[in-house]
C-alpha cells in the first residue's frame, strides 16, 4: 500500500491546488500537474517543460506552460461531467509511485439519474521524454449517448503570461497540433495529440473543432456508452527547440510512434525504467507505514522532476509543477536535494552540478554588476544563470508597497553552497572528471568572488564576511553569519 | 520693524503649537513657550530647564516640564477670558527679539458687551537665570469687578510623564511655592511665585487657593477694573538641584530679590545684556526686510536656547521649547548651530563643545556596547551622553508596528562631526586650551573608535567604512558614505 498515494474526497476547489502538486507526474523533461482530465486554466492545469522560460514586458520571467494535450471532457445529455461542478457519487485520485502513473476514477450521476464512471490513467513516459500517455474509459450503468471533447487546450493558465504568440492550430492524418512562439525570444514549440480507440474495430465518429482564437483544437467523439465501457488512448507530444530542430514535425512524429507502439508497450517500457530507479534507491521501513510513504513520496517527487537528460537545467524550488517561484533554481537544490542524487544517482547529480557550470556566465555577470570579481550565483537562477530576483522582490502585505529585499544581493553563501555540493559529490563518487568538466572553474570563480568580498579587520586581526543574509533568509544584512563564514572557508579549502 | 515678530490673528487651536515655539523666550537656563498667560496643559504651556531629564518606566526619557509659575486667568462676571474660547475683538502676540520680551494684547468682549483688554509682557531674565518676570495689565471700557486667578499651575503637559512626584504646595510671606522630586532620580526642584501691584498704594484683596491634588497653588485677586487699568507684576523662580543646594529656599530667595529690585530695573538689566549680544552679532541687511527678520529670528532663537552658563548642557534639537525629540542633543548642534557661536560667541561655543567632553563616558559605553573601542557619540544625547535612541525608535505609520531604525547604531559620522566641530572652533579662535580641557581626549577617543570600526579591503587595497547611515539619515546601512568617510579621515588628520 505504501506505493500508492490516494485522495478519496468529494473534491472542493481548495483541494485542487494541493493535489495539482501532490499528484504530479513527470519525467524530468516535462511535468504534468495532478489535475483531472476535464480541468482547464481555472483549475490550473499545467504541462511545464524544464528549462524553458519566457518573460512578458517587465513581469516576472517564468516557465512556459504548454498547451494542454491531456484535455478530455465528457458530455452526457448535454451535461458536462466535471468533478468540481457535477453531482459526484464517488471520487478517487491517486499516484502509483512505483510506476509513476496517475489514476483517477469518478462516478457521476447525471440529471436523469444515470451513473457514468470515468476512469483514467496517465504517465509522462520515462522512455520517451516528450510523450504524455493517457488511457481513458467511460462506463454507463445504462446505455446512453455521449459526446467526448478531447484535443489540445491552448487557453493555458499563466501567472505572468501570456507567453505564447502566433499560435497555430492544425490537423493532419488524425493528429491535432498547436504550435507557437514564445514571447521573449520567439522560441518555437509545439504540442501534437492523437487518439486511438481501445478496440481496433471501433470506428470513431469524429469531428475536428479548431479554435484559433485560443490556440486550441479539439475533436468531438460521439459514442454510445454501456456497462462494458468505452476506452480510448490518447497521446500528447511536447516539443520545443531544446533538442528538436523542428518542434512541430517532431511532435507529430512522436505521436505517430506512440500509436505504432501502443499503450500497453508504452506503459511497460515506462514502468521498467521506473522499476530500475526504485531498485537503486528504495528504502524499506518496517513498522511505520507513514514514514515509508513519506520517504517514497519524497524520492518519487525528486525523480519525477530531475532533468536527468540534460546538463542545461536543474530542479526549481517547485519542481516542474508550474510557474510558482518563477520556476527558478535556488541553492536549496544543492543543499537539500542534491545529497539524494549524489548518493543514489550520481550521474543525475553530475548533471545538476554541471548546470551551474553552464550558467557560470550569469553568475559572473551578477558579481561584476555588484562590483566584485568571480562568480556570485543567482538566488533565482533560470536558463542563463542571471538572477531572476529583483531588489524589490515582494510586496509588503500591510502597505501593498514594493519592499526592498536582500535575497538577491546579500546571500553570498550561495556561491559557497555550490562548491560545497561539488565537493560532496566528488568525495562521495571519487569522480575526478567533474573538476575537469567545469567544477574547477566554478569553484575557483566562487573563491575569486569571496576574495573580492572579504574584509580584513585590522583591530581584531582577522578576515570577516560582512553584510550578508544567511540561509534563514530572514535575518537580513548581518555580519559574520556562521553558516556563511564556514562555507566560504570551505570554498577556499577546496581550492 | 525687523526686531519684532508679530502674529495678529483670531487664534485657532492649530496656531497654538506653532506659536508656542516661534514665540519662545529663554535665557539658556530655562525656556518658556510662547503660550498665553491663561493657557494650561491643554495648550502645551511649558517651562523647561536645560539639562534636567527624567524617565518614567520604560517610556522615553525627556526634559522635565516645571510647574507653570506664569499662569494668570482673568474672570469678569464669572466668565473666564480665554483667547481661544472667549469672544475676542482683537488679538496680537509678539516677541521683541532685541529685548527678548514676549508681548500679548487681547481685547475680549464679555457676555454683557464690556470690552476687557489684557496686555502682558514677560521675559526670562538673562541677568537672573532662574527668574521669569511678567507685567500684566487688565483694562475695562466701563468699570467692573473682576477676579484674577494667578499662581503656579502644577498640572503640566507631559509627553511621557508625569515626571514629578511628592508635589508639595506652600506659601509664606506672600510667596507661593510648589516643590517636587523627579521620578527617576528623586532630584528636587521648586517653583516660587510672587505678585506685586504696580501702584504701591494698591492693597491686594487676596485669597490663597492651594490645590494639593494637582501640585498647584493659586491666589485669587479681586479687583475693580476701569479704563485706567489694573497692573501687577509677577515673578516666578525655577530652581533644581543644578547649582541650587536647596531649590525650595533658593526659589523663595530669587522671588524676594526680584520684588526688591522691581520690574523696571529687572527689565533694564535684562535688556542691557541682550543689547550687548546684539552688538556682537547683529548683521544688517538692506533692502530685504524678510531676510533681515529671518536672520535675526535665527540668531534670537539660538541665543535664547544656548546654555551659556554651563558646560553640562548643549542645545537640543527643539531647543528648550518642550519635550519633543526627548530634549536630546543631536549632531545637528555641532554641524549646523555651532558655527554661529564659534564665530560670534566663542565662549558659548566652548561650553557647547565641552558638553561633549563631560558626556564622553556615555559615548564610551555606547562604543563598548557595540563591540568597539573609543567613543561613539549618541544620536540622542541627554545629560549622561548615553544614547536615548532605541533600536526601534519609531512606529511604522502604515502598520503601527515598532520599526527597526539605524539612527542609534549606524550613524558613526557623529563621532567624526564632533572632532570636526572642535577643530573648527580651534582654527577660528586659536584657543589651544580647548585641547587640554578635554578636546584632545574627545578627538582621540573618536579616532580610537574609528580604528576599531574600519575595515581593510585587500582586493581594492584600501580602508573602507562599511554599514553606516550618513547625514541624510534615511539611506540606511550604506557602505562608504562620502560625508562619513571624509569626516572620519578628518578625525585622523586632527590627531
Amino acid at each position: 500500500m505504501e506505493w500508492i498515494i490516494t485522495e478519496k474526497n468529494q473534491l472542493a476547489s481548495q483541494d485542487v491546488d494541493r493535489q495539482g502538486i501532490k499528484m504530479l507526474i513527470g519525467n524530468g523533461y516535462f511535468g504534468y500537474r495532478g489535475t483531472l482530465e476535464e480541468f482547464t486554466r481555472k483549475e490550473k492545469t499545467a504541462s511545464i517543460v524544464a528549462g524553458l522560460y519566457d518573460q512578458v514586458g517587465d513581469q516576472w520571467r517564468e516557465p512556459v506552460n504548454f498547451p494542454n494535450g491531456g484535455f478530455v471532457q465528457v458530455f452526457v445529455d448535454g451535461e458536462a461531467l466535471h468533478a468540481l461542478h457535477s453531482r459526484v457519487r464517488e471520487h478517487e485520485q491517486s499516484v502509483d509511485m512505483f510506476r509513476a502513473v496517475h489514476l483517477r476514477r469518478t462516478v457521476f450521476e447525471t440529471a436523469k439519474g444515470n451513473l457514468i464512471t470515468i476512469s483514467a490513467r496517465r504517465f509522462a513516459s520515462l522512455a520517451r521524454l516528450h510523450l504524455l500517455c493517457e488511457e481513458f474509459t467511460v462506463t454507463a450503468n445504462v446505455p446512453c449517448e455521449a459526446e467526448i471533447i478531447t484535443g489540445i487546450d491552448g487557453d493555458v493558465w499563466d501567472i505572468n503570461g501570456p507567453h505564447l504568440t502566433q499560435l497555430q492550430v492544425d490537423h493532419e492524418e488524425g493528429i491535432l497540433t498547436v504550435s507557437a512562439l514564445t514571447h521573449e525570444s520567439a522560441r518555437p514549440l509545439a504540442v501534437a495529440e492523437c487518439v486511438v480507440p481501445h478496440s481496433a474495430d471501433t470506428l470513431l465518429r469524429e469531428e475536428i473543432l479548431p479554435q484559433a482564437a485560443t490556440g486550441s483544437i479539439y475533436r468531438r467523439l460521439r459514442v454510445t456508452l454501456s456497462p462494458q465501457g468505452f476506452t480510448f488512448y490518447k497521446y500528447a507530444a511536447l516539443h520545443s527547440d531544446q533538442g528538436s530542430p523542428e518542434p512541430l514535425a517532431d511532435s507529430q512524429q512522436t505521436c505517430r510512434e506512440a500509436m505504432r507502439v501502443g499503450f500497453p508497450a508504452l506503459l511497460q517500457e515506462h514502468e521498467a525504467l521506473w522499476q530500475k530507479r526504485w531498485q537503486t534507491c528504495d528504502i524499506q521501513i518496517e513498522g511505520d507505514a507513514t514514514a515509508q510513504e513519506a520517504l517514497r513520496f519524497s524520492m518519487y517527487q525528486l525523480l519525477a522532476i530531475v532533468p536527468a537528460h540534460t546538463e542545461a537545467a536543474s530542479i526549481p524550488a517547485r519542481g516542474i509543477s508550474g510557474q510558482m517561484y518563477k520556476g527558478a533554481i535556488f541553492w536549496d537544490t544543492e543543499i537539500f536535494m542534491l545529497p539524494f542524487f549524489t548518493h543514489a544517482f550520481p550521474e543525475m547529480a553530475r548533471n545538476l552540478l554541471l548546470y551551474r557550470y553552464h550558467t557560470l556566465e550569469g553568475a559572473r555577470r551578477k558579481a561584476s554588476e555588484l562590483g566584485y570579481r568571480g562568480a556570485f550565483y543567482a538566488w533565482e537562477s533560470q536558463d542563463s544563470g542571471d538572477d531572476a530576483c529583483t531588489y524589490f522582490n515582494v510586496t509588503d502585505v500591510f502597505t501593498n508597497r514594493p519592499m526592498r529585499t536582500y535575497f538577491r544581493d546579500k546571500q553570498v553563501h550561495i556561491s559557497a553552497d555550490i562548491p560545497y555540493a561539488f565537493w560532496q559529490y566528488y568525495t562521495a563518487t571519487g569522480d575526478e572528471s567533474i573538476w575537469r568538466d567545469g567544477g574547477a572553474e566554478v569553484v575557483f570563480e566562487c573563491a575569486r568572488f569571496f576574495l573580492s568580498y572579504v574584509y580584513y579587520n585590522p583591530d581584531k586581526r582577522r578576515y570577516e564576511i560582512l553584510d550578508v543574509t544567511g540561509p534563514d533568509e530572514y535575518h537580513e544584512r548581518v555580519h559574520n553569519n556562521a553558516f556563511t563564514n564556514r562555507l566560504i572557508a570551505h570554498t577556499f579549502d577546496i581550492c
